[in-house]
């Protein structure tokens, strides 16, 4: 069953209870107003992903600041945005299984709803499922374009699967997902340069081998925070797909010339135990701030390292007994990773200048199928 | 809010929706038989940690077949359990903040419930708030017997909070917190019987110091699945923490001379895509399968590896093509760390030989506070 929120409005930041998901409401604006600047002057589009923030409150704010749509991985979360009322949801993943597709055709019926495919057996099954609900489904070709996970090779392979797309009644060639996910944490910006490059490059031969055999490419889609800027300025990119920059996190700022965004999100936590000299237990360990991309940092608090975690306990150390936090003390924690530490929690708790201004229910949190 | 359950009693393990939390209850039972049976000639007790399962459905399991009650890290754990129906919740860890500790205090008047302290400050909360509610709540003080994390050092600083609880009106000295978490994954037999050994040894040292003060010392608790065989034998424990052996994960497999357990839990996924020749994508990256303690195996599938998670793809590489899982398979996979993995769904699955036969819900899943 969900938690109880941890917070109510007015209340101010030392009173949340712990551990929280904090959201700093002025940090996040300031994110959202910032895409949409950098982003204009490339007139390409913006498709925020919601699997990093997981909420039609975020998404819907995100379209009201310029983004045209929402992306997400999975057909649970495009439920969540629909019934939430966000009117555009692609679903930038192969689906497989009856029962999930029916639940995306569904969809159709009450917003404009796309998928992608790597598959002929997937394009047939996604046909079926959209000719069962009476409804027209666009379906991407996702193009492999160097993070060697999904996706078929660009060229011909990507043109013979979007012509068998555009000959399917029920469904219509959206485009190309072209998603280099892998180059998003190349620490150098010239690495990333050159695998987003690269990339653009095997797009741009596809959209041209698909206009050759009169395939008109509305869409190719891809970019996240770490590259965006790339993308945007390729020429070939139409939307961006990036979902971190509205909150940031510790492994995004690691990247050399480190995405332009303010640390939004954290982990507010309570020293619980303080026995030793120099060490601070906090009660947020990885199960509030899982570590696939790193530990989080301490906010504003030099000399204080999170060292270790556990299931329950975040280990701080302090470069000097004096700097150790005392016993009950709250701090904030930048996630490692945005993602799936905002999966971790039921709530967002709103805060602008040290108080409680809104809660936001994570609405898809655990929606994996 | 919840997700819908992947699945019905009675259904074949193949129709199950995925990503799933899949509980072979023949290897569940085996284990729960298995932990009994071991530690029956040592005449030690089982408190078995409910971190790793969030359910008092298995916690209720767990007593039938010999276990004493149940360990917690969080509040909000506990209250699940208490309010499931289980009669004697330890939270083996500290507690900080008025609101929790008042919901604490709650639980006393419908289930036995204690709790751990290593600094006087604590002990005085503890006291306000169960004279506030008027109960009565044994405290444990938590040593450090080598992990470095929590815990007062043993000898003279533990008698002195033990005493400091023992004079408090509403409180009563529970016994010696002594768990030595880092010791479980030491991977060589001989490392961890050299840590438990050391533990021991504070632990049976603060016991006497204790006895010399006229403070009796009722429960030395600490011991998990990867060294309970030592706490049990070491004539000084009189309570076993373990929580994983009723499930074993990747981690615990890999110590050398492995807990005697059996695999009982997996993530049900299915191939989303299989564009590349030796490349199969699954349904559960680390969203499902949290890699805090590494990647998962895939279960009875030779040449085949999980080799990278992203948020919601798993990468398995076969090493010849032919090996290849096929679009649409669903295959088991073992979570590299059971407790955070387990935390990850609403639902788990029980399957016997092939049938779904229950669905119990992971009650307290998200319980942080």
């Amino acid at each position: 069953m969900p938690q109880p929120p941890p917070a109510e409005p007015g209340m101010r930041e030392e009173e949340v209870d712990t551990p929280a998901l904090l959201l700093d409401l002025d940090a996040f604006e300031h994110n959202l107003d910032s895409m949409a600047a950098l982003i204009a002057p490339h007139g390409v589009k913006l498709r925020a992903h919601a699997k990093t923030h997981k909420s039609p409150v975020i998404a819907l704010q995100q379209m009201r600041r310029g983004a045209i749509g929402q992306c997400v991985q999975k057909v649970a979360e495009a439920e969540v945005l629909a019934w939430g009322g966000v009117p555009d949801v692609m679903v930038t993943n192969q689906v497989w299984g009856a029962r999930k597709l029916a639940r995306l055709a569904a969809l159709a019926r009450i917003c404009r709803v796309s998928v992608c495919a790597d598959d002929a057996a997937q394009v047939a099954a996604i046909e079926e499922a959209a000719a069962a609900a009476g409804v027209r489904i666009p379906v991407l070709v996702e193009v492999d374009v160097g993070a060697g996970r999904c996706g078929v090779p660009p060229g011909p392979p990507a043109v013979a699967l979007a012509a068998r797309i555009a000959a399917s009644r029920h469904l219509e060639f959206g485009g190309l997902q072209a998603y280099q996910g892998s180059a998003q944490h190349i620490r150098s910006p010239q690495g990333r340069a050159a695998a987003i490059g690269a990339a653009a490059d095997m797009a741009r031969r596809t959209v041209e081998q698909l206009r050759q055999q009169g395939l008109p490419c509305p869409v190719v889609g891809g970019a996240g925070t770490g590259t965006f800027g790339l993308e945007a300025a390729s020429g070939v990119y139409t939307e961006l797909q990036a979902g971190s920059y509205a909150f940031m996190d510790a492994d995004y700022a690691r990247n050399e010339e480190a995405p332009p965004f303010r640390h939004a999100l954290f982990v507010l936590a309570t020293v619980m135990s303080a026995a030793q000299e120099r060490i601070a237990v906090v009660d947020a360990g990885h199960k509030a701030l899982p570590t696939d991309s790193g530990l989080p940092l301490v906010w504003q608090r030099p000399g204080v390292a999170y060292a270790g975690a556990s299931d329950e306990h975040g280990k701080l150390v302090a470069e000097d007994p004096a700097l150790r936090p005392r016993l009950g003390e709250k701090l904030r924690l930048v996630p490692g990773h945005c993602d799936p530490t905002v999966d971790r929690f039921d709530w967002y708790v709103g805060v602008r200048q040290g108080r409680v201004e809104c809660l936001w229910p994570v609405a898809a949190r655990g929606a994996m199928a």
